[in-house]
């Protein structure tokens, strides 16, 4: 831990198939007022609209409802949120869905009283919020952008070919979340092994980067063993209790900001990621999986010994009579074995990439600092190709 | 993760070697009456003393000094506690000092305006606080029980010989914690290595307790090979930041209830370390250290794969072709080869424990459920009297 660091995660989680019975007690913190924001209505087959209804009902409380949030959450559907927030003077946003939906939340949360564009302010600019900020709870459905728990918020602009992810503070994470696997056991196959890369993704991101840390360090590794150890069951059987709540667990853990802190960062497979899904609409895990390979085969050379601590600590490689590269290209290998196994995207043109799309997505890639090698133009249209071969 | 269960953790952190800058935009947030508990003086001769009172003056604050806590702080302290606090109706306890002074304000914050005698109360009778609690701050610098992010409280009774420790909620944990490695550098070394033993202890107390359960395991695992690895190097050199802030890092983590989510635990090897402790004022770890071998061997039979898992990945143990037995042991060798490489007592005679005084410690001590072995009273004093062999 060689950084200076402030932490603070004030988010409380009611863990367990029984969570949603601490909605009730939750409620009373707050007003009456209740925006109910949820995505395209799997919510309503499942039973979860109709459990969440009842108790808010029970409770007193008047809900407006926000269906319709998007896989990759709009601006347009941002301002129209905003404009259901700021007329009823809601009390609380309860975003009930993936990490889109919470993503959204809290987009809506610092918007709906901002008095300049927020897309502006709070995308494009990264400013702090300093208006009335609403707060949200959550009631998790799927699994992976660890967004229950951390002020991570990504929205995306269609016309300016643009999706950008912040982290705002402490102040606009929900002020709880409700995590029962049961409530994820319905989502589709490939929707899960999405979720489950974009948290195992979550963890490398933070692993392969700035300085090596051993307490991270363990603890990244401690996460993702536990990811790859579950996914292969949950792959096999998707009712597995036990598979998806470690899962669960592990992915908000992922992206609660505790590994990466006294680290720099540079999340450049988000980076690739994003650009590719603002070409393409695609799912935002299969995004990240497509690239991730050839993304870090790129990088492997500016950190050969962290990549075979990767291959032992990780991967179970018997590393002590290889080279460092060669460990470094197995526990790669290893990886590669196990996205096949779980069923990830690994070729982008599966995603809907074309070559005539390339310099566009790399355009639209923001290249930031903070990681092993800071990527070139050149680098990344490389690293594009080569996601188009696998 | 098999529980249903609450995870909140409000307190914020500031880390690092110029963590005490974020003390004055703390103090904003409380009143200007500031009770300032500490121990012994140790923070007078190191300088923090003067580093805080200068921070704490330049504020306009006005200062209650409370001095003298001490390593097992009693209930006749916490007495004298209380009153300062109501008959100066402090607006924030500012503990500057190791678990002991923590555990102890969080005593005072609940105690203070209690109306009942609060031994009886809290400890006794484990109630929840419904009085005004008062909220508290600290300066950790001595790292070891985690008190800087919990709501862990140990106070000793002499007349009664009982030291009995208690989790208040999330209410009572300290509100903020300034965490600079830097002021653990002049604690003797038989404090620090104390220190880290009771923290590798906390998660082995966690670790083999209840369902097994792969995220928390492997997290476990994480915190203890980060403690392994970096004990070795700061019982040599005390002043290597890295070390030293790895530990402060781990040490935090490994008792502020996320790696129990979910399971059962029954401390027992604390409650017999407590029980050592009210008969000899031993320091605390050390009490766990002499007893911790004996108590592991006499459970291991009940958790043979547990124990193997441990060998395997806390110790690099290669189990492929052991048996179960000879890997939990070949496992547990190893603990004590760094048990002795760093230093902590593994005879609980040295700690002055007597054979008269074995009846009486058993008796003393609490047996707890939700462990791999709920002990009789012949098995404790079996234990005590293997602790006594070393």
């Amino acid at each position: 831990m060689l950084g200076n660091f402030k932490y603070s995660n004030p988010t409380k989680l009611y863990f367990g198939d029984n969570a949603i019975s601490f909605l009730s007690d939750e409620l009373k913190n707050y007003g009456n007022k209740i925006m109910l924001s949820y995505g395209g209505g799997s919510i309503k087959k499942n039973g979860i609209y109709d459990e969440v209804i009842s108790i808010l009902k029970a409770d007193g409380k008047i809900i407006f409802e926000d269906p319709g949030v998007m896989a990759n959450p709009t601006v347009e559907k941002l301002y129209e949120g905003c404009k259901i927030a700021k007329d009823n003077d809601v009390d609380l946003i309860l975003a009930v869905g993936g990490g889109s939906t919470i993503d959204y939340a809290k987009a809506v949360s610092v918007s709906a009283w901002c008095i300049e564009d927020p897309w502006k302010k709070y995308y494009l600019e990264e400013k702090e919020p300093d208006n009335k900020i609403i707060p949200v709870g959550s009631i998790l459905t799927m699994v992976g952008t660890g967004s229950e728990m951390n002020g991570g918020s990504v929205i995306t602009n269609n016309k300016e070919k643009l999706k950008i992810g912040r982290v705002f503070g402490d102040n606009v994470m929900p002020k709880f979340s409700i995590l029962n696997p049961k409530y994820t056991f319905t989502v589709p196959k490939y929707q899960m092994v999405s979720g489950i890369y974009d948290a195992f993704n979550h963890i490398c991101e933070q692993y392969f980067s700035g300085n090596d840390d051993n307490t991270s360090d363990y603890i990244s590794e401690a996460l993702m063993k536990s990811l790859i150890e579950s996914s292969k069951i949950a792959v096999k059987d998707p009712q597995n209790y036990q598979a998806r709540s470690n899962i669960m667990w592990s992915a908000t853990w992922a992206l609660n900001t505790l590994i990466a802190m006294g680290k720099t960062t540079d999340w450049e497979v988000h980076m690739l990621g994003h650009a590719i899904s603002a070409y393409t609409n695609a799912t935002h895990g299969m995004t990240l999986s497509s690239v991730s390979l050839p993304y870090y085969k790129h990088i492997m050379p500016y950190a050969i010994e962290k990549f075979k601590k990767f291959a032992k600590n990780v991967w179970d490689v018997d590393v002590k009579n290889m080279s460092g590269k060669d460990a470094a290209i197995e526990g790669l290998k290893r990886m590669e074995n196990w996205m096949k196994e779980i069923g990830v995207v690994l070729n982008s043109k599966e995603l809907g990439v074309t070559e005539d799309m390339l310099e566009g997505i790399a355009n639209a890639t923001f290249i930031l600092q903070g990681g092993y090698k800071v990527l070139t133009h050149d680098d990344v249209i490389n690293i594009l190709k080569e996601s188009m071969k696998n």
